[in-house]
């Protein structure tokens, strides 16, 4: 795909004329560092010390919608493509600016400009932290409840852009469920509300048309976002099961009961196995732990109604440490959940290179169970009696409860892994995650099959998460290791190949909430089949010179719009 | 707009080619059933023994998709519009085929295909009766859980084009909360799977971009719908509220506390007080009536889990019958709400043509105070809990319990009004109905503008329900009387305008779920401003030839596709 044309010069000065010179950047620290997001195969190159081979002409940080609308307007006047771009924490490449153009930063439009207590939605600005916007929500007594693993790195924008999913996502939805309204500048320079400020009818819902398109229709500038009360109680729980199927079987009859925990997440026998190496006996040292009893007989239902927001929610209870983890198998494989750094290069090697070795281990091992982990929070009463009967429905289904512990810990660390992969592109190796989901009817044979598929080249590992009643995703998390950039690129190019091969053979979906971006736009049409036909007349529609993030979701970068079946 | 040009016997016969000669009509009495729904407005006419002044050129009944794809083909070869027909119910003059063309029936397509207990989802062609629909559902241990008042007469399809809602919204979500996916033949003739088997992220959603096309983009030929288990218990109870701003007030705390009664109903103070009429006082005759008690101590938690769907479900519980009403001015009144047949003419005329002192009553008898009927339903223990928190969030907000007959008698009626609306007619009279909307912030403000504006014309109360966490609806009936035909249509038209005009001026939506139709199309443009261009943008791409239900939705009804910004 060509790169786009323009005269860098008259580029600055137009730039400059509307934000200003300090707002503008053609400096080359910058054009490298939006050149990319996390997308570990650019990480590969990175690592190998190669430039990006795809760079913006230039970075923008505007600050109004105003700023946005004439952006978008200069860029479609010199034919060149515009990248929206968040918190670069993407891991799909979906921000690789593939004809160049100008990178629109939005980072400088967080406000969050109002929340709204009568009808609890908060008007916020796309480029707002996502950690930051929760502990401001918080404050005033409510939360969005997203909270992926990303949060201290990725944007409100962001999330709505790619349809996010947070830990939390099995009682307060995917972003897109959360999603009362946008505003949106599209690829024409025109700015739209979508559903304004009530719930309605008139027609298709533009909302949902342009959560998750990534940039290609338009910028997410601000969002409508629907809030909860801030939970009252927290309960964290661990249980065991002797397999993944009856892990999952019991996970499908609490979600087909209703009942919503917060979160329930079941590790596979070699997650579970690798947690389990070096685990301290527990010590008595969880003094401190929220200790929450008598779930079997709630109480006090004639009390006063629990307080509203503002009113007096509690505080955020201390939570303990979690157990140390200390042997030495589990830090030679905990590298594919990159927990630990500083690893001694040759071992890595030696683990990965053997990778179907390690992945054998699973079946040895399988009689060590699969470990679970779940949460529920809310209002007090409510709460305790949702995990009363979650709890309960577990045991039934042949869950063995290991204690509250379990789930403290996971809270604990719920964050890290986000923050450990660059140890691991620096011992030689790359790790990677694959997110897909299906039905409950196929979801062990798109388990088995991803997993015999990735398993052939790398250490495997997987856990599921995200239940509905209609199905589950599974989170597999992979790690291998090559002798150079090219055998390493090769390495992962087949990994995700196979992978996502065996999940369209299974009638899986191949993404649940990373995204589709450069990395999945290969797979789109095998998906969406006659369905692209739907997105390429929107984008015909909303972006009739196909200058908005080109050549993702599957569709070409070519400056012609000509729909292509396949992204590089 | 032209009427489309097409030759009959060309028509019929290739028609006939496709469909046998059975599915086929030209007939007079079918091609006048066809021309029209049940909006009031067309009834006038009926009413004057007027003939339809739009009819389709012929009425098809396709039984496969294949079929309705060779429908579309054929209309697009022939320049004629397609227009998709269900039960015919609706009320704004949807299906009214302005340039004439071939009405598709869907009727024949009514198969369950698959209930899926893994998945908790349905399969279901677009056809089936709705009232069917539940009742299959039912056996199976299930519900859909919409139930609209329509339900007898209306179809899954028609709900899923109209972004309908049913009687038990608040728990339950309107349709387009519960769709998987949907099957739909667009107005290019391709047959096209939105979302597939499973949640996905997958950039735009094309499924909720269809769901209230009101067949402008394509045929719903089919859906995949979510389940939910058939309720073990149901709880109603009645309240009363000092004035409607208390009353709205407590339905608004109890959904941000995250309570999800099935239905809340709120009664202004005029709607209260016809209802109040003639009411026997309570006696005992309700033995039969299901007792719940000890709401405020739930007890027997340690119980095995409740049974799985098809595992003993509880059979409906019989229902008392409701009290009589058999006072005198009710009897006058009543005609707004199309309770009672065979009024006396004259009467009626009196009532209605002194609007404006009817609805005076309203100030005078607001010491009377607002009736509200809340019901809870569920799995057994959790909806005890929700129904004792709910009760006493309400009485904390102000409201008086009323008992458990004041629920029950609301449930025992509750489909009633969408059949008495023929005898209002015949008498002279004509009634409607406009649902509308907004955040909780503005709905009294909605309330009263739009009150005051159509009081000006008709014999006006209203009710609010379908509460969320953000807003509520509202559903105001009105009645009025004039000379003749023209002198009906005229006030039918300013009710309309003035109420919907003070719609638009607070900042509520045009319509919460009757739709658009004929009725609101020209008020689109006000509520979506440039999000229209959107609406266009997909109708150009999907139905470039403008076939597909031509001048719905506020968009042109000329075979040319050229925006206007009012529909007829």
């Amino acid at each position: 795909m060509p790169r786009a044309h323009v005269d860098p010069d008259r580029l600055r000065r137009e730039l400059e004329s509307l934000l200003g010179a300090r707002r503008v950047s053609m400096r080359d620290g910058d054009l490298d560092t939006y050149a990319r997001d996390m997308w570990p195969r650019l990480l590969l190159a990175r690592r190998d010390g190669q430039l990006p081979e795809h760079r913006p002409h230039a970075v923008v940080w505007p600050e109004t919608q105003r700023e946005l609308v004439a952006l978008v307007k200069l860029a479609r006047s010199l034919a060149i493509p515009v990248i929206p771009y968040g918190g670069g924490s993407g891991v799909c490449g979906g921000v690789v600016p593939l004809r160049g153009g100008i990178t629109i930063d939005l980072k400088r439009m967080q406000a969050i400009r109002s929340v709204s207590r009568d009808e609890m939605v908060v008007d916020v600005e796309a480029g707002l932290s996502g950690e930051r916007f929760e502990r401001e929500l918080r404050r005033r007594g409510y939360t969005f409840g997203n909270f992926p693993s990303s949060i201290y790195c990725s944007t409100v924008g962001g999330w709505l852009a790619t349809r996010a999913a947070g830990q939390l996502s099995t009682k307060y939805g995917k972003v897109e469920d959360r999603v009362a309204g946008l505003t949106v500048i599209t690829g024409r320079g025109e700015l739209i509300e979508t559903d304004g400020p009530s719930r309605a009818v008139r027609g298709p819902n533009w909302t949902q048309l342009l959560v998750g398109s990534e940039g290609t229709l338009g910028i997410i500038a601000a969002a409508r976002l629907r809030l909860s009360t801030a939970p009252q109680l927290e309960i964290f729980r661990g249980f065991e099961f002797d397999d993944v199927a009856a892990g999952t079987e019991a996970i499908r009859r609490v979600l087909q009961r209703g009942l919503r925990p917060a979160v329930v997440r079941l590790y596979d026998e070699l997650d579970t196995f690798i947690n389990s190496l070096g685990k301290k006996a527990a010590t008595g040292d969880h003094a401190g732990a929220p200790i929450t009893t008598g779930y079997g007989a709630p109480h006090d239902l004639s009390a006063a109604p629990v307080p509203m927001p503002g009113e007096g929610a509690l505080p955020v209870l201390p939570r303990p440490e979690p157990p140390a983890d200390d042997g030495v198998v589990s830090r030679l494989l905990a590298i594919a959940r990159g927990r630990r750094r500083g690893l001694h290069k040759e071992a890595v090697g030696l683990a990965l290179d053997h990778a179907k070795l390690v992945n054998r281990i699973a079946g040895t091992v399988a009689r060590r169970g699969c470990r679970m982990v779940i949460g529920l929070e809310g209002a007090r009463i409510r709460t305790e009696v949702e995990a009363a009967l979650t709890f309960a429905e577990l045991a039934h289904a042949g869950g063995r409860d290991t204690g509250e512990e379990a789930g403290w810990a996971w809270l604990a660390h719920r964050y890290a892994v986000s923050y450990r992969m660059s140890p691991t592109f620096r011992d030689g190796a790359f790790v990677d995650t694959m997110e897909v989901a299906s039905t409950w009817e196929r979801l062990m044979d798109l388990y088995h099959s991803v997993r015999d598929a990735i398993s052939q080249h790398a250490v495997v590992m997987a856990h599921f998460s995200h239940a509905y009643a209609e199905g589950c995703s599974i989170y597999f998390t992979f790690a291998a290791h090559a002798d150079d950039l090219a055998g390493s690129r090769r390495l992962y190019d087949t990994i995700w190949r196979d992978g996502l091969e065996a999940v369209t053979r299974v009638g899986g979906t191949i993404s649940h909430h990373h995204g589709v971006g450069l990395l999945k736009g290969p797979y789109m049409a095998g998906e969406h089949r006659e369905g692209m036909a739907v997105l390429h007349g929107l984008k015909q529609s909303l972006d009739p010179d196909n200058l908005m993030n080109p050549g993702k979701l599957g569709m070409a970068a070519a400056p012609t719009g000509v729909p292509r079946k396949e992204a590089s």
